[in-house]
């Protein structure tokens, strides 16, 4: 029997325990926001640390905007709010398609604000969305409480790029969250494959969430994204399907033992949830609030935050450095013509290379 | 039981049923080698076009010095050897260690020389390798029979150095073989881990040598590799030992069922063999003689080429745009300070990057 989630019949039916609330102001409304570039970065940086998310959602957008004007705000903005950042926990939380994740991100969200107090942003990595910056609906049914919790900050991917480009502005849009007083932040995967990895280098808890019937989950491409995982948890452990669900923990907890132990000293854990009847939610808290003591005691946490900004750094430095190399027009036009030769042995692979990176370098003596 | 390759009482015991010949000239021997740079271009290419070996190996000599004007007159020997390579079956083999990995290229190539008149070099990836030029023993006790045989050129892995270096150099010696006449390359990986990407991105076949007990052998590091495999072949198939190998082959083959079709449309194979005993041979060889016209036949063996040379083209690029820059004295300094400041959330990773590159690129203006 399919799950009720997924049944045509209950949807609408809200069966959340959660209180409700009446809506508060959506920064996304047109009606609420002003016109951008009315203010400066000092009274976006006051406003900002003043918790307005008003502000905070405009200096977002501003962030992911193209033009150089406004990226030249951002960029001032990010700085001057950096020695407010870092004081969140950053959770990823990823999961095949189908897996519940709206639905468990509603519940998780809900849960973190109403019993254990926190200020929740979240955020989501989608380099295909191809989303405007109107079209939030989708967000809005996707994480139905959520974004009616005045507590939560909820912020839809930017729009289509290169993955390192949409991750970047993720990874700022987290400095901004954590200095407008944000202390819980989730990164959200949401295409499928690559974005994982982008995700994993800017959290400090890095949740699956998987789902029984898990013989065929276990293969293929999902390997390299468990091997990533602090904590494993599968979704959908209600009525009938709590054997089932426990079943594919133990599979999990099995697959894990084969890998080679983590750097963090951590032992992944395996967890049973239901999303959708809010079931098990304390302890997934509970073992993220372990796992987060845990590493800041044996002084992971602060290495793997070290870790990850070197590592933005570096990959941004290698970034730049490509793009200024592949997007010069001169270059790409010869690039056609070495590829050609290298493909008819005209010239090796290496003496193109050579060749290309001399006329580039010489172009800029 | 342990197997008589790995017993003490077998050592130097040969079993090897290859036909014995007289030792020929070893390139490697000081008395045998002229003095590098006294000749030209000209005449390198013109002996090594003859089939000469000598000079062969002093020609991969000067291409893996250090020295410019070494690397220079090497240069020119290959793009003027280019257009007359391309010709053998490039053939990767890796192994985990205690495969019997030596003992079966040993085999192979005896084989492939006596039974299928093939002329074969056997080349090796192993950035770890702090061997000197001199010091070629570990290899000609390493394959035995294969070091005798006149049709047959072994060289040793590059010395130390980034992967990628070790990995052009070992892909600039494969065309320097060809031009020679040799038909058939082994590229062995010797390090464990990284180096088969790299042979797997110059090989047409990719060859990975398992044993038996080998329920772990499936698990952790040596997966990514199996994807990469052209066939899987179970060693020490011999003696009492013949059930346990026949039981591994089954696993990988169930094992490899569960991976995404590879791209070739070629369903990778598992045999078993016996490298020590030289059982099993020639099916190993009738099943790469099968892929190659496979792939000749559907257009992949093409494909697969020339999107090696175009991966190593843009491999050589990004390289050498990441040296320019890293290796700079003035960025080396800068890169330093600016790391501390990251890590201390001085400034933001990406505002790092920026000013890296703007001082980076202000120089060269």
């Amino acid at each position: 029997m399919e799950h009720p989630e997924n049944d045509p019949k209950y949807v609408g039916l809200n069966v959340n325990k959660g209180i409700s609330r009446p809506p508060v102001i959506n920064p996304y409304l047109k009606s609420a926001r002003k016109k951008r570039g009315n203010y400066s970065p000092g009274e976006y940086i006051e406003q900002i640390l003043k918790g307005n998310i008003i502000f905070l959602s405009q200096a977002v957008t501003l962030l992911e905007s193209r033009k150089n004007e406004h990226q030249s705000i951002a960029r001032e903005i990010i700085e001057k709010c950096l020695p407010f950042s870092g004081k969140s926990v950053r959770i990823g939380i990823t999961g095949v398609p189908g897996a519940g994740k709206s639905t468990s991100i509603d519940a998780f969200g809900t849960y973190v604000i109403d019993q254990r107090h926190r200020k929740l942003a979240v955020l989501a990595i989608d380099p295909s969305s191809e989303r405007s910056k109107g079209s939030i609906l989708g967000d809005k049914t996707r994480m139905e409480e959520l974004s009616r919790n005045p507590h939560a900050f909820i912020r839809p991917s930017p729009t289509a790029g290169s993955l390192g480009g949409v991750a970047r502005k993720t990874r700022e849009t987290i400095i901004l969250c954590e200095a407008a007083g944000f202390d819980t932040v989730f990164v959200e995967t949401v295409g499928v494959g690559q974005s994982e990895t982008a995700v994993h280098s800017m959290v400090d808890f890095f949740l699956l969430i998987q789902i029984s019937g898990a013989g065929d989950e276990l293969q293929g491409i999902k390997r390299g994204i468990m091997e990533m995982a602090d904590g494993i948890i599968v979704n959908k452990a209600d009525g009938s399907n709590i054997e089932k669900a426990n079943l594919a923990a133990a599979q999990y907890r099995n697959a894990l033992q084969l890998f080679p132990p983590p750097a963090s000293g951590w032992t992944p854990r395996v967890l049973t949830y239901s999303g959708y009847y809010q079931i098990g939610i304390s302890q997934i808290w509970d073992m993220i609030d372990e796992y987060i003591s845990f590493v800041k005691t044996n002084g992971y946490f602060d290495f793997r935050r070290n870790s990850q900004a070197k590592y933005w750094m570096y990959e941004s430095i290698n970034e730049q450095l490509k793009n200024h190399f592949y997007q010069s027009p001169k270059i790409k036009k010869e690039l056609a013509i070495k590829e050609s030769k290298v493909i008819h042995s005209e010239i090796s692979s290496f003496q193109a290379a050579r060749q290309m990176l001399e006329m580039y370098f010489k172009e800029r003596d």
